[in-house]
């Protein structure tokens, strides 16, 4: 599925714990709920049918007790859905449910294939049948057809030498759950114990949630296989990764540790990086809340320039209609986010925010600011500018949508209201996230994308992806 | 109605704007929708009826743009109410309207009456029946029952004169929008001026939403009539107030401005008085997200101990269920919280919170710290031991379930398992929220009340509520 | 409360069956759920509170198992509603209930009480509060006035000496189930026997529903109260009566035995009435299902022509929604009903039929038929002309949209397109219904009323009213 | 799907009714809505796109302006699905549509494939994965297989070719609507003409609701292309069918027309038949409504006893749950069926009804015609006992269940408690609907299929099945 999606999978030992799976799951898909609110779905397997559920909503709104307790099993795997700007369907919501000779398959999936529509056109050939516009039927489809004539590992072995994008799976064929990252470790995945049993998670937090200890990342190009022991297999290694940049700087929880980095730490580091690359005397520093907040904290510890809050967001707003009424029209923005007024009158203000993509927000945030009597606005951006679209899951915007694909830093300053602007360094973000720049997808700031993508620069990383070798 | 509600009132000049005064009804019940979450209602006219709608549920998810397009009025009020522990139904939303001789009444409390049952029986002597068992149809009772033989001044005044209570009133009686704040102003309420007509909130931080200004608190027993202008009666005038202090430990909303307070200054003095009062050594000083945020904020920068994240809050977990597997117990807990490991591991934590009330939360928060490997865990409180109930609208706790009523600030130091326990002291909070000690509420703190309550100790202040001169 | 209802009171010995009041409600108010649909209603006592549950819908979609076991008591009544043209809200829904001096009041109304805005008026000079338009709430609030002063049969008596119009009341005072029909007796109440208690229902089918036996009808201007035996009060006794003609004639179960009469009885012999009274040479007798079914089989059996289904009715339909697409524009009558070919073409059809109100249902009817092949279509119909409204509860048109206001039945059989038309005599459904003319209302027949209507002519039956004799 | 459902398909001119079919297909499915209540689905092509929407509950139910609104296409297909007594899930709505190597399919199915499991096996076998456990996606499946080698005809040919059971299809292939029907015609399908397009129909009074005409019947083993004409393919040709005779007894609307015979007539005929084969005096004839009236009236007509309604049926109960109160045990006949009491007491009672089955509910209908008075009951079925299962789409009941198979019919009438039972004889049947016998499929009378069951007898009208010839 693409975009910004959270998966889980349980395996328990079934002697021990015949039936938990599906609340583990439940609670995991709680603690990953920021990475998708639009659907929500479980499914798991007693050893001798599958069941699933899944439906539009919260986790907490859809999954009542009556629905989980349906769900008994000691394997299973979990999925919440990121709502995209288009269609939000309960048909694509996940896991992805089929059978074929075999038994049964579900598979949840966070990213992106860039090759489904081909591939989908190589599976029609062949006759075959779909149900939706998913790449993860597609992923599906061809799992089953590698699956007919070889064991598992093979089959997804099979299966991954086609795949061209980002996917971080958790599949279920008959009880075995099973992780797998693309050879490129785009998006993350991680392993956990939990008392009797084993977790895949996409972020750490979800594990820690569940009084679980992190075991470790999945690697890219890695299968695991869950069990009463963890199997691993590691069929294809590259000579370099593409680990989403966009994870530490805006999307993972802060508590999580993703690829062996708190993210905590990357955004406390990025503040302080700011406030050393681009030094600024002002009265206080303060986030655009959420995602600004450690950042923030860390320029203030990097700077000795006091942290305040200048923004209050209002945790409650969520979807509201905003009418034509002309004295109304920027209450969408006050209504998310009001000012504290003594901390920002007659005041120098740094303001810290993780990205700017279409400038829109940004320049409502400045105005805000301007009105309640700041003297100065230094924004100070926890990323370099996006100029290039992101093709490996994340939904941001057209090339044409992005402000920085098309304006200087000065430009952008300059419409949205700014006194100063400053986004951190390309080697600066490097460097707090604390891995070789040769390990991250960084397409969306250098257009430069790890894979091939059709019209666009391809660096020659992923080169190596066929040159695998498998344990 | 009793416990922490939210209340609006709008009144526009009929010519200007017949319709929009639901749609800004709408807006500033979101404003004030951390006041409450359970229902939510809206009651306007057109000047010759009277139109209501309300439901349970966010303000968001109740109201349509369908349901709110059929509310075309130019003045009205509305209330979103706060779920308390026991019935949360239908029939207790707010407004709650009825009709009478001269026309119709729709009333929004936020506050409890001490002697509604008293007055109850008293109209009920008198033959009136009742539909519900909401104090709020005892003052619509009553507020009728005056209007026959007063004017609407004259009739609030009567009506005041029996109300013993916590009451901050938004009235539409015909197409007057009228604002009541009881002579001990317990509760908050101001008035705000917007594009064409005037306001009344609970809170500042909804005008602010409204591209309003805030034009000045209503003053206790004082009635406000909005109109083409602002029209004032000081009914009531007592020596001294009783301002409810928790709105300000905890309640209102940081950027909101409450009896010239802004509480977002209170509760970052309320830290730094902590870091006074109880100087400790440690590592770093965090909050208990979110009421302990700001706080912690004043307390880093009065104590230079740098300011951290221990714990992230998820804000996706409002409702869900514990099933009692044994290794999920704690799991209520975490699925709110979780801690940044690196933050924590081997440090000395300082821990600000705003309150404590049954001790239990505290204790598995320092319990989940210290799991996470903080090696020392300061546990400060920017309130004084609640020692006693509280009658006036805070459905905190009974006696016996209030820690503080029963143990030591020892005892309880030793219960949640903290390193240290400091509460700010009375005069430090009184200090810091500004205002005289005798204008505050603190009954809960020192277990005497500013009005008299069967059973407990009372203050003289309130007896001069009788003497009040009217204007 | 106005229009077609229908209303359920059961009354179980404490000791002997605690808590199947409600259960035996939900059963009878499906035995009465053709007396309305819109919304069902609930409310017991175990003896200590009053527990109430009420929605909109029919009463097995909105009484769940779980809301249905919350109304725990040993007594109790039920109402359902009928939809009325206008305004269908859940603040309508009944039992009405109120708490007064002495108590709670529960009330479900069948009828319309023709002074209600007098008496409402008069309440409100007293300084009395309404929630809501109804006259149900004016009869509740009429009560709590007298049983503020007497015991509950004076109160009773004294409420009812001004109440004008049509009433059928089942009332809960404490745990007394009180049953009440207006002095004129229009419309229909009657008493039954269950293992272990009483029951008061609308139609004696619901006491069959609940394996119990038909004990009487409640009499006009009579007062039972249901306890350990019935208790009787004649409050009120008029020369004459008021039975609606409209019950035996269309609203009823032909299975009810209502004032004596079984329904199916009645409509068998309009049926042949009809045929006696106007011979007609013919092929088939048909009705219009489902209300000329009975009089069409009387019609058959007086007659000798065969009866046949000329007309199929689909039993789903209930509410659709018909686009204005022009060759739809006849799909709501044919969605409805459907010509069986083989019964009708070339034939002469009698089509049996309760009642014309507007005539456009019977035009569209005529023209199926006619469409089907029909050679002739005689149009017999179970009730004279209506050519004046009904005051007294049924919602059926203006005067202005009564065809037979304004047309002779020439006119109407042209407008229809029948081949001819024929109306039963008064003296003929006078002697079907097996009573004498002067106990029946016939006010929407002959445009004379039982009482006083302003702009309308009244027999003197109705003078008598206020020479009662209490018993 | 297997069980009694109800398909439709519409086809306009693209030119003249770009929009209309939608809303066509949703009156038609009403008019079926007899068929199945479980969930209703539509699927539309407006040419370019295929549009599809379908959920539980009743057509009018689920399908509000809105959703027809968004499903604008000239033409399209619809189903109803009866209610199983397993599980009633969303996923088994119909339509059931998939995309392909060229282009989308939806099919709507009416019937059951004896050999789906087999052809499910051959299918994964290939490679295939399969989303839901349904038939009708076996059939999806296999169309698309073959529609990438074949045109559309050779296609559903090749396709009916291993189809073995019953199928009533409509199917959308492009803008193509097509109809087919199995070689054996077990179940119903027409074809109609509405202004500016064609109709199919599992049933002809859905014609007849749109305003249209019946032209023909599809023929068993036909199948028809609607466009701007419609095609016309032999596909293949048996000597004789296997017309369900079901639909005559039960199934259908009276007023359809199904495989040239009106039901109406057929019913009609076998009480006709019914009163000839077993001459009984008695007072009345009265059917068990619904479904006996039509063969109680023609009872009545052949034997000269007086039709009249002993039973009363409430229309409103469909669901309702029954309580384990002992005086309320038989409260579910009770609900659903009252007795007219003077029709019955004392009288000597023919009473018609349609099939016996398990023998629960006529045992019940009989006690309660016993209690309310009859002095004999003469229970005359329409159709012969029920000896054999159906495995044609009927979930009728396992032989265990059916009374019949292991009784005979003094045994029957013993246990259902009748004065006498007699079921109308085999050829009395087969001459009420008028059909040569080898025509009709009476499997669950005889033990003998019209093909292979395993375990079972079979004709050897099904061998003929191979030797088709193509138009």
């Amino acid at each position: 599925m693409r975009d910004k999606c959270g998966v889980v999978g349980v395996r328990f030992d079934a002697e021990k714990n015949r039936d938990a799976a599906a609340l583990y799951i439940y609670y995991a898909l709680q603690a990953l709920q920021h990475r998708g609110q639009e659907s929500a779905g479980i499914a798991v397997t007693n050893g001798s049918c599958l069941l699933s559920d899944k439906g539009m909503g919260l986790v907490s709104d859809y999954f009542s007790r009556e629905r989980l307790q349906k769900l008994a099993g000691y394997a299973g795997i979990g999925h919440v859905r990121y709502s995209t700007t288009g269609g939000s369907r309960p048909e694509n919501s996940q896991p992805y449910t089929v059978t074929y000779k075999g038994g049964t398959i579900a598979i949840a999936h966070n990213g992106n294939l860039v090759n489904y529509r081909e591939l989908k056109k190589e599976l029609e050939a062949e006759g075959r049948v779909f149900n939706s516009d998913s790449d993860t039927e597609v992923i599906a489809q061809m799992l089953a057809r590698e699956l007919i004539r070889n064991d598992i590992v093979e089959a997804v072995k099979e299966a991954m030498k086609r795949l061209v994008g980002s996917y971080s799976l958790v599949i279920l064929i008959g009880d075995k759950v099973i992780g797998v990252r693309d050879p490129l470790g785009f998006k993350p995945l991680c392993i956990g114990r939990v008392d009797g049993g084993y977790v895949l998670a996409s972020e750490s937090a979800a594990i820690d949630t569940l009084n679980g200890e992190l075991v470790r990342d999945v690697a890219p190009g890695e299968m695991v296989v869950l069990g009463d022991k963890i199997e691993s297999y590691r069929l294809f290694r590259c000579k370099n990764h593409a680990h989403c940049m966009f994870e530490y700087v805006y999307f993972a929880r802060p508590d999580s540790i993703i690829d062996g980095r708190l993210v905590y730490k990357v955004r406390h580091k990025i503040g302080e990086t700011l406030a050393r690359e681009c030094p600024t005397e002002a009265d206080i520093v303060s986030p655009v809340p959420d995602s600004g907040i450690t950042s923030a904290i860390g320029y203030s510890n990097g700077s000795s320039i006091p942290y305040a809050e200048a923004l209050i967001k209002n945790r409650y707003v969520n979807r509201t209609f905003i009418m034509p009424v002309q004295e109304l029209r920027e209450t969408a923005v006050r209504l998310k986010l009001n000012t504290v007024r003594s901390n920002i009158e007659g005041k120098r203000v740094i303001l810290i925010d993780d990205s700017i993509v279409r400038g829109t927000t940004s320049r409502r945030i400045v105005d805000l600011l301007r009105r309640g009597g700041a003297r100065e606005i230094h924004v100070r951006i926890g990323s370099p500018p996006i100029i290039s679209p992101c093709y490996l899951g994340i939904d941001m915007a057209t090339r044409e949508e992005l402000i920085a694909a098309h304006k200087s830093v000065k430009g952008v300053e300059f419409l949205i209201g700014a006194t100063s602007l400053y986004y951190i360094s390309l080697d600066g973000l490097v460097d707090a996230i604390g891995m070789p720049k040769e390990d991250l997808c960084m397409g969306c700031l250098t257009g430069v994308y790890p894979i091939e993508i059709p019209g666009e620069k391809c660096e020659d990383k992923q080169m190596k992806l066929n040159h695998f070798v498998s344990e």
